[in-house]
């Protein structure tokens, strides 16, 4: 492998920098939290609904529930892709997003705490230039944050403090036999290993997902991509810190 | 009936006053033509996507062909709605407005002048404030436009200026009597008559929709109805010219 | 444009001249209120089916409900077409027609005097030459009548007579410059200009839905089409009078 | 049992007898062949839609094709139903009876003599009283033979008589113990054993179909309701032919 | 028609033989009542399930419910089909089977005995070699009785013995003139007839349902049938009571 | 962290102990590989279909396909579930499921030496006791191996040998604090953390896939599992080459 530091990538990144991410809160005037993140060209909308009570199954457990909904614009991508109501049928990629982000942010939430109330996310892929899941994760939990508070300055929460930890995501794979973080969609479809790390605030794990597209990987590249992928989620956990103490709350 | 001009409205317009509009050119980096299209909250993302050849139906037809598709994120609105991809089919509001923006759009085309090329015009609402449909065709608009200069800069159009005038879109109704232009959602859920009304730049008439939502209206007042959306779009056909003059244009 | 009195169309009409209109009452042995509509080859069967209560969002409300659903036969047109049940999805104008009859038939109706009541009202062409939806609103008024009698007849309406004003339809469009009224098939397809109108016994408008297919129309176009329609929607109420005069009640 | 001929019915029938039947031809004007069928109350609209060509896996094979839907309007019924495009599904008892009635029908024609032609038959009921999936195939047989002479007109059939014998079909039933013919709803929910029987015009079966909805059957209770069942049909070709006679083709 | 005794049949057998027939219980481990049922190379797992109560439109009846559904994996033929839920819908055969199977064990049982509890009976080809539809109806009547103890030993039935009579399938089929017994799918393929035949344990009738694939038959053909599968009904019916005598219980 | 080879399970197994596996090969008569696998009570029925050609996107490439469908029978579970095809909707977990085992069996073949051949492969749940996909994909590559063999026997392959490695899989997970193989459902629904890992047959990571249900992990957790997995698949291998070493192969 080549050392993670000395290549340059098609955007001049070194292989373990991140591609300039922010974070806007407060994107949306109805929601009860709403963020419109950026990981470079990759623009995800993710928007916090909150409702009082739970779905049936679960009503009088005192617990609440959290989930998520993710998505993308037809023409997020580089050629136009067909709308999921369209064909009558959500896709498997798309199910498979939606689920991991739910469970991701339930990692985050003390949902006794929370109360018999629930979160929904929806995770909107404006454009699309890789790490559209991580991304979603990352701003999914700072739109969480923001609906929790909501719910708290409203005295709707069963005890103070649902968010028992941060969760951010990042993407890393190995690019011509080197490990690099935070994938471009140009990088991602060259990537002979993939994997979607989910970290807590911490730097605990909640998720890892690694795939070898075309390369069986061995355990030193795991370990390698898990190094990349740990230190790229502490950087994101400091963003959206920043993000959730700025004065950036609904009027 | 009051005099459009006396009256107050909730967010302190003249009865015959836009809400400000703004028209954001390029706001994708892949689509052939996109707009970020404001009526005042009502943000709609407008995407126009252009492919070569056109449906089986118009092969060898000479022809072009243009068509939109509407839609609403989920949390657009002041409660979340639930995905039409989730039901597994679209709802008959959402096919109507796309119907109707596809129908607007193709008056503004020589669809033999676009030679056999496809335009496809993707218009979600990214927040709804009333207005969804009429700010829709007016951004729609300018992204068919720049989507028509992307294909004459590649010398693939079959004649010069396939478009043949500029179409905008504007609100109508009768609140409290009075008739007022372009109503926000406040004002649109208390209009006993609603219309939208199309128009061409110099304007003709495109499309004229007006529905009694519980006070059936008489000839006067669908007349002045008709002055206000005419003058209504002559001021949004104006901002599409600034926009389109700008130098916006993609890098 | 030519005088509206002067051109002969296909059929020998002039200009402001409806089809034979025939309104046939209880067609049908178990609605509570049908009818087999005729606007010259046009057939439209009407049935209004009465169920006690309202949908869930209405209960304790105190108001009834209308509502419709307009489809066609496979074999109504020139060449067969596929069932919707078939494709597993409704099409948008069917959607769009749908939804256009049942607000105009909400206008003829008191709902707080219908009483917690629902009225759905299907509307099946059996064969299609021009106007289906506009026959099919005229016709549903008939069924919807018979219905509410039959409601009153049971002691079940809240207030005596929830029919406030009756309402029918017609189209009207532009052929070669010549505005004429209630378009079958052959001159639909070559009309430049295509408008629906409905409007009460008393010449009020419920709706007016015009579209330039292909040619933008200006407001003196629009004022003769007006002009028409409101002619012919008055004959037509006159036709309905007539059929709901009559002894033709179920038995 | 008791004698087939001695006990009255609720309509007064004797239990051989069977309800008016009446076979209307050309009841549409698109239609290649169209009927209006009636059993009693019960009312069926066949049409016959030819099309030139096969359906993609029968291509080149020089064989025809014959194909039947069936449907019901939603308030054919006593009670409204929802319709099955609404569903977005059909139904397991529509599609058993579709694939019934197409059946029945192709054991009428010789398709190799049909040549490469495709009829589709929609049998769309109109009003329900019990037997509609017999009236169905009574009446789809006589729109086949029309739109098998539409075709021999036009010099498309690959031999000159496609039609090798007729088809009809009638429902019997035990009912208080007693064999009927030709049950209507009301004895139809009350019938311990259900047959429906197609048979050709030479008394042949095409199709046999009894279930015990509640009482088993031994062999001499189907041995007498095939007995009645050969003798309905034998009525009911009786008046196919007449149908088939009279001069009712399209002008 | 050739007497059956005498034809030798591709795999050797008379024509009124059965395949070898067995019955394994208690083939899966959660199921109440579970069966391997196989005919030859047809391969049937039928499992059935208690659930207490009923559908709701059943509720306060004291009635119990049963239903069953029959679907095939998709390799169970000899070229691979398309899943029903990847396509989204249910074909007519399928739906067609499902039912004949439920009404056929409905037949069993005492409804009234069974209590407001609903058994589900799913009944699953694991390979297909003819006649699945008769070998699933002999399959789960073995699950069904089992999954009625179940309930009995829980003292959970309304009456003692819900069971009033044990219910058998099987095919007959006329192949070169001949009626032959239970048909393999090489077989039934060349059938000119087809018959599938339920009988009760004691030789009545639940269904019989019988065409003509291709050659019209007569009485006395049907009635050769019907010979044929009473007696294989016979036979099957012996092999359901070893299975249900032998000790083969869940532990 | 306890010892991995200390404590006693449910099922008496040590915490590094597999249960039994058995694969038994041509269990369907059709196929051309099939496998039931079974993992203790967790049994699969994995079928392998051949078909030449590739799918649209694919041809001409020179490249096969190799496609996953995962399913379970509704009663494999200890409640019964509603069938798919029912719902009218595949489930994320099954589309995510079918995804994974698609992905690690293209990882075992050479596409180019495979030549423009596709096989599905058909991964069916006939009873589920946690582990199903990981027995899915164990027993899927045997599946493939003989559908692999079984177009070399035929002279099919566009090189002698595209296997290029084996894949097996086994699940982890942390219960009480101990990571355990290969979790039976009972441990499954406990784990804190659980983890699905695909290796080859030589120790590379093809799949590696952690959750934290409930309980975030570190670094050191997820290197004990990885190691129990490694170790749990080189056993899987071992079995896996047994079987294709018997002589089991069609007659």
């Amino acid at each position: 492998m080549t050392p993670a530091s000395q290549t340059t990538r098609p955007d001049g990144r070194t292989a373990d920098q991140l591609r300039p991410v922010t974070i806007t809160r407060n994107w949306l005037d109805h929601a009860e939290g709403s963020v419109l993140v950026e990981f470079g060209r990759t623009r995800v909308l993710c928007a916090a609904s909150v409702t009082e009570g739970v779905p049936r199954w679960r009503k009088g457990s005192g617990l609440g529930w959290v989930t998520a909904e993710y998505a993308m614009l037809p023409r997020a991508t580089h050629t136009r892709g067909e709308r999921e109501s369209v064909k009558g049928r959500i896709g498997g990629r798309t199910h498979e997003i939606s689920r991991l982000i739910g469970r991701s942010l339930r990692a985050a939430v003390d949902l006794g705490a929370l109360g018999e109330n629930s979160i929904a996310i929806d995770c909107d892929v404006l454009q699309a230039d890789g790490g559209t899941r991580t991304a979603a994760i990352t701003g999914a939990y700072v739109a969480l944050a923001d609906a929790v508070s909501w719910l708290g300055e409203r005295g709707k929460l069963a005890k103070a403090t649902p968010l028992v930890q941060s969760v951010a995501a990042v993407s890393v794979g190995v690019i011509d036999g080197q490990p690099r973080l935070d994938l471009a969609y140009e990088e991602d479809v060259r990537a002979g290993t993939d994997m979607n790390v989910v970290c807590t605030g911490d730097g605990g794990f909640v998720e890892v997902q690694g795939t070898a597209e075309g390369a069986v990987f061995d355990r030193a590249t795991l370990d390698a991509l898990l190094d990349l992928a740990v230190a790229g989620c502490a950087e994101l956990t400091a963003v959206q810190q920043r993000a959730l103490r700025s004065d950036a709350g609904p009027a």
